[in-house]
């Protein structure tokens, strides 16, 4: 959460947005209040306004929920909605032939997005969910996005502590760093049972002109894996949207750019 | 575009991001200023937080694009991307059994927005972006959703001229009344060729306890359409979201709750 109360009235409005989260879609004014930090009259007379323009709507329950039209502008934000349109019938094509989990994520600041998923009903259970985060040490797009952010990125995880989800999770930051250096070098990652004991995933990067966009990975019953072969699939399918993005051409469309923040090989 | 410079503060803010659009998602500082109505310097203080923030992201070219952190936020709204997660196998369904377009959408005050697509490769082609909007008088899907709003919102879509897509539209309120009736007592709408001359829907409303939440269409092409084989598919279709969303039990559990304009049978 980055919500700083107290400041200017933008990010006041920003603060109100950014208190809604999968584990509280729903919240009383009171409850919207305390959470930002703001005083219940202030709070009252902004609700109303995001409610007037849609992007808050209020239930039969008097609960705050985030509006349509808020969904609405962010479909328009280019490594959201536009990435995902451009990779889904190329996440199809590896679904079909595998009818496995196809996942597709970004990094934003020191975590992952899920940007797209496509579940396969007799795979092994995930638990993404699109517009959910996750840390970026442990999945296999994870890895990707983490081997080929900037140096200050990676520095930054690597200082901090590494959640353990599994006995597998690599939480050594030296061990971690090997393996970061092991993906740029075959050019995908494998995460073996290092987020759920059932599940492994391999994952290949996407890449913009300006450096890697995002992963797209394939996530599979551990017993029943065998990374070796599905590594080129994924590799293929990551390289078709590479080339979609202008990676290996120039001068490139880049249709999606990155932000400068994320501009590195 | 809904943006009315000039009054508090969280307008202004909003101001900023409706002024993007599908046609205008990447826009300078002064195209911003200008769409918004807002000075320059204000513009730019206002950007700088909004950016910070990760409302907007800023690409190399100095344009200005939606960031990825609105399109997370904006995840949360029910009636986005939870609708579209309750529908998707359904809609994977009704895909599997006809590869043909299937489309899902709601009502946003007087047109629709289109939450979901599965577009059928070889299917009749579709103009349809996902978080993009459509009026409500011409398609499959627009036709259930008006038939069952709230009657001044039928009125105000009456009352406003009809536009023109060909020349089977329906741009006659009269007749437009007679079939928004016939609609709701079928249970389904067929658009024939109202939007474009190779391309009819069927669509079909999804319910919830507090009226209809949304509508799912099958879009196929008109020369080898057959509506009356095609209505009861879609009909299903959209019968197993609505006792997904709790229609046909008492008490429901409501996890897709209408705002309250749109609660109305």
């Amino acid at each position: 959460m980055r919500a700083q109360p107290g400041r200017s009235v933008t990010s006041k409005v920003l603060a109100l947005l950014a208190v809604f989260t999968p584990a509280s879609p729903a919240l009383t004014l009171s409850e919207l209040a305390r959470r930002a930090g703001l005083p219940l009259s202030t709070v009252h007379r902004r609700v109303a306004e995001l409610v007037e323009w849609g992007a808050l709507e209020r239930g039969d329950d008097g609960r705050y929920r985030i509006g349509l039209r808020l969904w609405e502008v962010g479909s328009l934000a280019p490594r959201g909605l536009a990435l995902r349109e451009l990779a889904l019938p190329v996440m199809e094509d590896l679904y079909e032939v595998t009818h496995e989990n196809v996942q597709l994520a970004v990094r934003q600041d020191l975590e992952l997005v899920f940007i797209e998923r496509i579940a396969g009903r007799y795979a092994v259970p995930v638990l993404t969910r699109v517009g959910g985060r996750f840390a970026l040490h442990a999945t296999g797009v994870g890895l990707v996005l983490l081997a080929h952010a900037p140096a200050e990125v990676q520095e930054q995880v690597l200082a901090a502590p590494l959640e353990r989800y599994t006995d597998l999770t690599i939480t050594d930051p030296r061990r971690l760093r090997g393996c970061l250096a092991e993906v740029r070098r075959v050019g995908y990652a494998v995460s073996d049972r290092q987020v759920t004991m059932d599940a492994l995933s391999v994952a290949a990067p996407i890449r913009a002109p300006e450096g890697v966009l995002a992963a797209i990975s394939l996530v599979v019953a551990h017993d029943r894996a065998d990374p070796v072969a599905l590594a080129p699939l994924v590799q293929a399918a990551g390289r078709v949207l590479s080339r979609a993005l202008g990676a290996s051409r120039r001068p490139p469309p880049a249709r999606v750019p990155l932000p400068p923040d994320q501009r590195r090989q």
